[in-house]
């Protein structure tokens, strides 16, 4: 089988970011038990990226992964999750006895500060995102009241805007461009002018989604290997598949649907942010010995 | 006079958000003193960024610039250079009762910790950098022993390498890319084999430095703004110098040599990442009106 493989597939600098400060915490704990002292706890703020292998990988080395801020306890070393966290909890976080670590992605505490800084200025949050997104949740954090989530043009369609309330757009730093340019045109059409916009899509989501549309236009099957739980990972299946080209999305190279595959004259491969470099080759292996 | 302004020049994303993060200690400052309770001190740990301006600008908003650990003060917000600080200043810096805001640069964060692991898997670093610049002061605290830095080829080639140690190859993030590929030619051929390299250089560097170039092709004269200790402004005049035009580099229009300037047909533009877009403005207003 021939494959395509996108060059962009895989870990964003946010995520490599991420898990080097995870990998740091573990072994300077390894180094400090090694010397005799007692061995302390290494613990992330919910999963530090939504990948299952590499989240196994971490559990196996013995890293907590916490939910609440209770859970914490003195001494251990907390690692803050890439999506980031609201902000009132990392504050809770830093309130206990324990050593933080902020992983959270830097375009994402970029996207947290500008929201804040304008709703300072007395605008009100347009946020188009998951709404039970983790990141969505610590952005909202960063937003004043009334701020308002959508997950498409239509959902934008049935909010409830207030003429006389001034607004302000954002979205997700995973989110699909093309669909948050139909979302500002459209609100740009019902408000009767611009409103204005935190450009919060990185430029990794943007690259990795325009790769991923201009292979799926070439190619018989597209394959897209990464967490369930992502959500950039599923948007980039959505996109390839809006192109019209049968897409899988699969955590791993066995769940490849390998009848519908074998008849394909070639396959296009990408992955998500937090798709570990050793699991797209695995899947690309498989793909080509078909 | 006509200008080609360079669509990379300005602030980075490791300079805005740095700024960003100093912001709000100062916005939630202020808000604080106006609810009543008593003002708490702002300082960053060296000055955030390299810019006589942005730092004129925040110390006029009381924001104090501290140079010594021991100058912190219980309940100050301490906010960390974007260039990165030593690993050891950082401890010493948590260690007192302050609230520590980050701000190093993600880049230069993740090269910080990319040294570490290299030199944890015991390689020795090599760094191109400028010695005394605050970043690579950062960057050889999370080395070993026995680092080397060198700011040209020629200054690698008179390093004592030992031929029995393993060496790799790292740089300052805002290097100029072209030299650092000689180095490690150079490299390659002195000790007969390839050397692990860290792409520490950013690509906004990387971007600026080739506009830079492409520019300083076309022109007559090149005016690069910013910061007379700003490390990247200063290579972004010799890289564009190095093409064989005449470049100045400025803090701000006033410092322009008008009477040389004036004779040329057209003229080239660009700022270091540290460069507030005003000052490049008023620099093309004063230009176009020549």
């Amino acid at each position: 089988m021939n494959v395509i493989r996108a060059r962009t597939a895989g870990f964003c600098m946010g995520v490599s970011l991420a898990l080097r400060k995870l990998d740091r915490e573990v072994d300077r704990a390894e180094e400090k038990a090694a010397q005799g002292s007692p061995r302390c706890r290494i613990a992330t703020f919910g999963p530090i990226i939504h990948n299952p292998q590499v989240l196994e990988a971490y559990a196996g080395m013995g890293v907590r992964c916490l939910r609440q801020v209770d859970e914490v306890e003195a001494g251990d070393h907390v690692v803050i999750r890439a999506h980031g966290v609201p902000q009132q909890q990392e504050k809770a976080l830093r309130s206990r006895d324990a050593v933080v670590v902020d992983a959270t992605c830097p375009k994402v505490k970029k996207a947290q500060l500008g929201i804040e800084e304008q709703c300072r200025a007395g605008r009100t949050l347009l946020l188009f995102g998951e709404a039970e997104h983790p990141e969505v949740r610590g952005l909202l954090s960063y937003a004043g009241e009334g701020a308002l989530v959508f997950g498409s043009v239509d959902e934008l369609e049935g909010l409830p805007l207030q003429p006389e309330t001034e607004y302000f757009l954002a979205a997700q730093t995973t989110q699909d461009r093309v669909a948050f340019e139909a979302a500002r045109a459209w609100l740009h059409e019902r408000l009767g002018h611009e409103v204005p916009v935190l450009e919060t899509i990185c430029d990794a989501t943007r690259l990795r989604q325009q790769e991923a549309i201009d292979i799926a236009r070439k190619v018989d099957a597209m394959v897209v290997v990464g967490g369930f739980d992502s959500g950039n990972t599923r948007r980039l299946a959505d996109v390839a598949a809006a192109q019209g080209v049968f897409t899988v999305h699969v955590e791993n190279e066995s769940q490849l649907p390998v009848e519908q595959l074998r008849g394909c004259g070639i396959i296009g491969l990408t992955a998500g942010a937090s798709t570990p470099k050793s699991i797209i080759d695995a899947t690309q292996r498989f793909l080509e010995s078909l």
